[in-house]
């Protein structure tokens, strides 16, 4: 897949760097490595070199020198990506945006905040603490805000706060050639031209690098409640989650789990829920009483659809345990197979159809030889599989990935609802937006004519 | 402005088209003068034929007939638009999407819709009465779907319900070469690929002609209040506003109304409110008690703030008076002048700044010789002025008008929240956008290189 580079060029760019960013460009082995993967079963691919630009202006003139060198640029962040989005699959130079991590501004009447792109989501809920204000969007890995943008972040929250698609008001933007463009206006909302704004936010970096970007922030809640609860059958508990959202509870977080899932997080974060299908809810609010009301009414639909084991968690610590359990679902599925890889794929249908979904899949997985467990944020309709694969298995885990892309397909749905291309997905979406990705190309042709920009992601132009 | 085009291409045009469309298209003078404007002061612009089309497919042929006699194509819904989108400044073919109003789908369990775009907004609530669902965008005018998508439209309940951009999940666009795309997915979010979606909300048909829209929709609330209260300021009125948002009360609509404007409300919808700066808010919730609180919440921090004569209205009679007075308020404004043309103007910035820009802006109102009333969104920072001019102050209300977005501007707002550019604020996209105005000039000429799809608006290729 990696091509060599004119090593020339690369030399040229090095020096250039240099003489630009100091020490705070590299191309040594160790550097390089830790920059070649996200945290997927893709190969790693090493960019040549690495930078580590501390300004909007040196990214400008990175991307600059890229430019005058024909290199690819990557931008890194976290490395925490799923689908091989910060592998410089064409090498190049990779732009490592982490201390580029500064609050610029902070509004607490426009409940808004600016932000450096490396800036991490944990960094700036702390940031946050003192404005009674947050930022809820949480895809569980410690993301830069900047690759969140990326990869159209969502994760638990969406249901109630949206993604990152309803959250990023503006941003900078470094173009392939260099210039830098600011989309958006501080005002909430604009009808003057055209959305640049969504246009970058899910385009993993392939139609220019995200600098800074202006985020919608949310209240605390001065209330909350979380819920644990069994259902009979997948469908149950899917019917459930359907009632709570048409009934306008206005649910922060419901996430399901199947009953491998349960059973690998009881092992691995010492819980002893009933090994069926599960849902957690979250309900935030105004007072005590409205979220006694909303647990009330909840509490209700989910025995209606003959859910059991029904425990109301008021209490912090009961809460950050239940939370704790779910955010480490990803290692608790690990431990049930020390050793394997981790294939976590990713799709999201209409809710109307998740059920069917998820039970398809389940049959599909009972036939196979490895193991896996669902999870998945049951109120926008999206679930992860992740398949525990021994050394032989990467072919059979391949071919159960590709059947679930398809079966959502069928259903009306998407490749996948929050982890987005990078270039693990790039084969699916033809089969998804069919002309329509004649359009995406042209848009890639126009902003990056000589496709410098993470090339090898979302779409090809060669 | 407009320029006479080739007499044989339209002769072609309409020989094609009849071919096609039957009585379905014409040149008849006064069904030209009919698409020649909205409802804005700007200087109506004939097409030289206007169609009807019933189909996607009838829209993709009328493109190709575009195409081949290289005249321009401009999509005309209402005909409500206030900044001249639909007005046919190069002449062309206007497509009155009108008879394609249809539901083509709606899934209570999705809580979401696809319509066609000529379907406007009453007839959509009207189709979804059985469903428990409904649409909450309302501009006011009964726009049509794709012309609210068009203009990125919101209104008074986007505060809680969000604007157009928020709301739209996928669309069917005819491109100007006539081939036909779909945009997005039935899954409530995706990570698949660039947001093209969000490229054609706000477009004003400058890069395709929107067919059909798939629409998230909303629970209709167990239980609303309204309330009407005067503030001693401006200022008080808004700080009430902030912290009412800050607290998340999940305020439904709050709408500002000035002294003059209530003064002219008054008199045109008999009522009594104090003539003094007046918030209107509702609340929406899932019970009498939830709303209840958060009316108690709401009267508190307006009481903390100066408000008074403050009164809630539980009854829908009480609150459909008051509703309709503020969506009146236009005709109230035109009342106050009879024969006078209304100059309506839109601005949005960060509320932070909204009590000082409102301000600033009654002062200068108040040196100038017309008579205007202000209303606006004031949860979002959006509001309006309604300019009373006789017929020798059209230049002396253009020039506050270009005041009034040199202020927003310099708040770090925008020249339009709602209204949209049209030809009518062209001029003022440079200023708003700098570089990226450029960017946008490039994704119009990547999608139409021949600038045929609603010509002069937004932005000129030459």
């Amino acid at each position: 897949m990696q091509q060599p580079l004119d090593t020339s060029a690369i030399a040229s760019a090095l020096a250039d760097l240099g003489c630009l960013l100091g020490d705070r460009v590299t191309a040594a082995d160790a550097v390089r490595e830790h920059h070649s993967h996200g945290e997927s079963t893709h190969t790693p691919a090493l960019p040549d070199l690495v930078c580590f630009p501390l300004s909007t202006q040196e990214v400008s003139e990175v991307v600059k020198v890229s430019a005058r060198c024909r290199l690819p640029v990557v931008p890194f962040g976290a490395g925490t990506s799923l689908e091989g989005q910060v592998h410089a699959v064409r090498g190049g130079i990779c732009l490592d945006m982490r201390r580029m991590n500064r609050v610029l501004r902070v509004s607490t009447a426009d409940m808004d905040v600016t932000v450096e792109a490396g800036m991490s989501r944990t960094q700036l809920v702390k940031a946050l603490e003192s404005t009674g204000l947050t930022f809820f969007i949480d895809p569980g890995a410690d993301a830069t805000i900047g690759g969140m943008v990326s990869t159209r972040a969502s994760g638990t929250t969406a249901v109630r706060y949206g993604t990152m698609r309803e959250n990023v008001l503006g941003l900078t933007v470094v173009l392939a050639d260099g210039r830098v463009i600011h989309t958006g206006t501080r005002a909430r909302k604009s009808s003057a031209g055209y959305d640049l704004t969504h246009l970058f936010v899910g385009a993993e970096g392939t139609l220019g690098v995200i600098t800074e970007v202006t985020l919608r922030l949310h209240t605390w809640p001065e209330a909350v409640a979380v819920a644990v609860g069994a259902f009979p059958s997948v469908k149950d508990a899917v019917e459930a989650v359907i009632e709570v959202i048409q009934l306008g509870l206005g649910v922060a977080r419901i996430e399901f789990m199947d009953e491998r899932m349960v059973a690998a997080v009881n092992s691995y974060s010492r819980l002893e829920l009933a090994a069926m299908p599960t849902l957690l809810f979250e309900f935030h609010g105004i007072s005590q009483s409205q979220v006694a009301e909303m647990v009330r009414l909840a509490d209700q639909l989910a025995r209606e659809h003959g859910a059991s084991h029904l425990t109301w968690e008021a209490s912090p610590d009961g809460r950050e345990r239940l939370w704790r359990a779910r955010h480490d679902a990803y290692y608790a599925a690990r431990s049930l197979r020390p050793g394997s890889q981790v294939l976590t794929t990713d799709v999201c249908v209409p809710i109307s159809r998740l059920a069917e979904c998820i039970v398809a899949t389940r049959a599909d997985l009972d036939r196979l030889s490895f193991s896996a467990t669902i999870v998945g944020h049951v109120g926008d309709g999206n679930f992860h599989v992740l398949c525990l694969l021994g050394a032989e298995q990467n072919e059979e885990g391949d071919a159960f990935a590709h059947r679930l892309v398809e079966r959502a397909h069928a259903m009306g749905g998407t490749c996948t609802g929050e982890h987005g291309v990078g270039y693990g997905k790039k084969k699916y979406l033809l089969a998804e937006h069919g002309d329509a990705l004649d359009t995406m190309r042209a848009l890639k042709r126009t902003l990056d004519p000589e496709n410098r920009m993470n090339p090898g992601k979302i779409v090809d132009l060669d």
